[in-house]
């Protein structure tokens, strides 16, 4: 039986297109699932109860909201072994250290910090200007929200349980969640518990909707839809831009997480200093969840030399050495093939793996390729395509001025790294590279790899373009997050008694407002 | 002589595809002076000139840029009669009342607004996280900002001395500036003054930059260049449409200010407490500046009955008797022709006015249409189309369900302003009319019309699309109109050495962070 999608507070059959089948990537073999593929009609009736519900939100307390979050946090915990269980039938992950250890607990940490910044109004950064009587607020959008959520994480970053979806709802809009293909069921037992959160509550029943499938017409459709209010989008630079264009047409804010390759740059001193230590770290960072990690360090930045080859041997031995690990499906194994073919098409030579297979399931080998900072300036546009898996590209450069000319080189990415030694030999050369390296990036670090992403108001995950579609927005961090999904509402004269609570002259929230050129509470 | 264009600190004769002749729009004669309009291979040059400066002010101080605003706005003070003399041949805008009485202290008081938060330093929104050790600040964005200045404001939002400008300076990014074509000489005086600036603080000579007019393949190439930061827009739907579809397209910021009807509700107890009162204020309001502001109330909603008639013949005689202004220009003449017709073609009939002429040069008469609900709600696209200039569409509805249904057929708008009575018989009619209204515009405001724009720090001058491209941006209000030129970067482990001053520990520059949660300073 094809499963039924959830519209309006109920499941119902979808209008479907056709249907799929969710593979298990362990065994290749179907989970014993059928999902439906939505026609238009689902995406209309859907986006018209959303934007229903977008209104009814409108008389729903922010406390109310806030009990929402907290309560499918609670929920998603009772039901914490179905999910993870169901979670690594379809994606591979492993449930001790992957699933019930790291990503649930972050999921329900990012609901309950949601719930806290939706209670506590501070993410609305109230300001008031007293004497021209002029306030200003951000405030939930006019519609409802669409997520698309991407493979990679299916509970932390699901359509309808991750960072985007306690975002929007945190900010007073009804979500309508669209499920990645590759954890359907993973994101059911999600849409079951959160649909049952807003029906203990009695909220609007279109707050929470779940599609599991589109074809580009229908998702395009659906994120320029007139009654819609933005989309948040993780996934596939190909399919997210045919979206950014769609919703761009119409007007329609659309936050993209589209590709990173997450450049590292490891400078002589600290190849010298501590490169045994280097080696473990990046290694375990690239192949941290079969290097399906947006901010997997897909490139590294390395000055030619004896203590380079050496380290270069050493992570080949590892690479070698390292379990070869389960992709997500597919699809992920097919780009994979792919993406090192076109790596190596253009130039670049294999160090090691290259080849699928290796391991249980859908899998390539772990894989590292090597290329010259020539080449790569040669060639810096194909070069520089993210190969999401298991897989890295290291890049030797001559000197210095050519680091600096690679660096120039990138498009935007979510993230940046620059190890340095700490006896300050490195000081004069990350100086000249890290100003280059930092507008490229939203995230630079030192001496630390780029795969941890915590959940903290200082978090920028975003970058320029393509890493997102904007340079100023995160999709981690609350409550930076939350405001993405809002709208700026200014108040002129508008008279004491009409005023949202946020805005009022006393302060009745004890929120963290801009009075007058300072920030009270 | 064709007039030389400003690129890399010289003036110097574009490669220009053609030329055109500014005519003084009170006499329908050329003003005398030639201007080119700019090829690919201007446009190149400057982007390219554009982005090595964005890299030279990376070490310029935030001290530096600030004193730049400041010096600039002391020597437009300085050449004030000139600046006021030309905008006054280019737009036939009252010297006294309007160019040197208001815009001109206006444009000086953003240039030193936006001095004074590029040296505090709070704009840059500071975030600490101490226990992660993870930072975030706004900062400049990598390439040049490009502005597109309107017509409507020569000095106040001018390309290369307007809200746009000062914001993108002051967030550290160079200007490369397209004038309006329809006040080109007043634009090439405040370059010169610019351009004299830059030289005496020794500041990157690519910091501005000056164009004047291009065919859209070369707007689209500008605004979609590799090299280029982000874009300010302000102008005509049309042109803005095809120039945020070329940055959308690369991925390019793009920040539009398009079109605004600005919907004003008169409530009937308002109408009866003080109808001679609002009569003035409308009046004054929408023949303001020959009705040529964006925030221009070009709809009246009005519930029918014996006093909104009353009202109306009011209005009308009001129209009648107030002199007709000129009009900025040609097209704005022929575009009010156009709109007015659009109108009167689906249904709205006429009051007062509705021809050419009637005053000095470009004009049209003062011009008043009415529609009912029912009418309006038929063909709510065509009659929201705004008719630039002295023109206001009165609806006049049968009662406050067809008010609100009114109001959800609204497009996205600037400003929206509701009227009611004091002593509190329109207060059941606000709260009902209040939340749709809110969120179709960026300002609400009651009892007041929605002409004057603050710059104060809570002013939103945005809105919903297609008011603007993007909800929760505001063109006007300092700090929060400079971080739209900015990217968000977030600092990981970085070693303490090397953090911007804004996100040191000691935060020796003093200024508002939130830190752990907290604002402090």
């Amino acid at each position: 039986m094809t499963q039924p999608i959830l519209i309006g507070g109920e499941w119902r059959p979808a209008d479907a297109v056709s249907n799929f089948q969710p593979l298990n990537p362990q065994t290749k073999e179907p989970t014993g699932e059928v999902y439906p593929v939505s026609s238009v009609s689902d995406v209309d009736q859907a986006v018209k109860i959303g934007a229903e519900a977008s209104e009814q939100l409108l008389s729903v307390s922010a406390n109310k909201i806030a009990q929402f979050l907290d309560l499918y946090a609670d929920r998603i915990e009772t039901r914490r072994d179905e999910i993870v269980e169901m979670a690594h039938r379809e994606t591979a992950y492993p449930k001790e250290t992957r699933l019930d250890g790291i990503e649930l607990p972050r999921t329900t940490d990012q609901l309950r910090q949601a719930a806290k910044s939706a209670r506590d109004r501070s993410w609305t950064q109230p300001v008031i200007d007293t004497k021209a009587n002029i306030r200003s607020i951000y405030a939930a959008l006019e519609g409802p929200v669409v997520v698309f959520g991407p493979n990679n994480f299916p509970l932390a970053f699901g359509s309808i349980s991750g960072g985007d979806f306690a975002a929007a709802i945190a900010a007073g809009n009804p979500v309508i969640a669209k499920a990645n293909s590759s954890h359907p069921g993973t994101t059911r037992l999600f849409a079951q518990e959160a649909l049952a959160a807003v029906q203990d509550l009695d909220l609007p029943i279109g707050m929470v909707q779940l599609i599991y499938r589109t074809y580009h017409d229908v998702g395009e459709r659906l994120v320029s839809h007139p009654l819609v209010g933005a989309t948040g989008y993780t996934g596939s630079r190909s399919a997210g831009l045919v979206l950014k264009n769609a919703a761009d047409r119409a007007g329609k804010p659309i936050y993209l997480e589209l590709s990173s390759i997450n450049p590292v740059v490891i400078l002589p001193g600290a190849l010298q200093e501590r490169w045994e230590d280097l080696a473990e770290e990046f290694v375990s960072s690239c192949l941290l969840g079969t290097g399906q990690f947006c901010t997997n360090p897909g490139v590294v930045i390395l000055q030619k030399g004896p203590e380079t080859e050496t380290f270069i041997q050493s992570l080949i031995q590892r690479f070698r050495d390292a379990p070869v690990g389960t992709l997500l499906g597919e699809g992920v194994e097919k780009g994979m093939v792919a993406g090192v073919r076109a790596l190596r098409n253009a130039g670049a030579e294999l160090l090691t793996g290259g080849q699928s297979g290796g391991g249980t399931g859908f899998c390539h080998q772990n894989t590292l390729l090597q290329a010259t900072g020539v080449q790569f300036l040669a060639k810096s546009e194909t070069l520089q395509e993210e190969a999401f898996g298991n897989e890295s590209l290291l890049v030797l450069v001559d000197d210095l001025d050519q680091t600096c000319q690679v660096l120039r080189s990138l498009e935007g990415n979510l993230t940046g790294t620059i190890y340095s030694a700490q006896n300050g030999t490195d000081d004069v050369a990350y100086d000249r590279i890290a100003p280059i390296l930092r507008r490229k990036v939203g995230r630079l670090s030192n001496d630390k790899m780029p795969t941890g992403v915590a959940v903290t108001p200082a978090m920028n995950h975003g970058g320029p373009f393509p890493a997102t579609g904007h340079p100023g927005f995160t999709a981690v961090g609350i409550p930076a997050a939350i405001t993405r999904f809002a709208q700026l509402q200014c108040f002129d004269n508008v008279r004491p008694s009409r005023l949202p609570a946020e805005l009022e002259d006393e302060n009745p929230l004890g929120i963290w407002r801009f009075v007058d050129g300072k920030w009270t509470n």
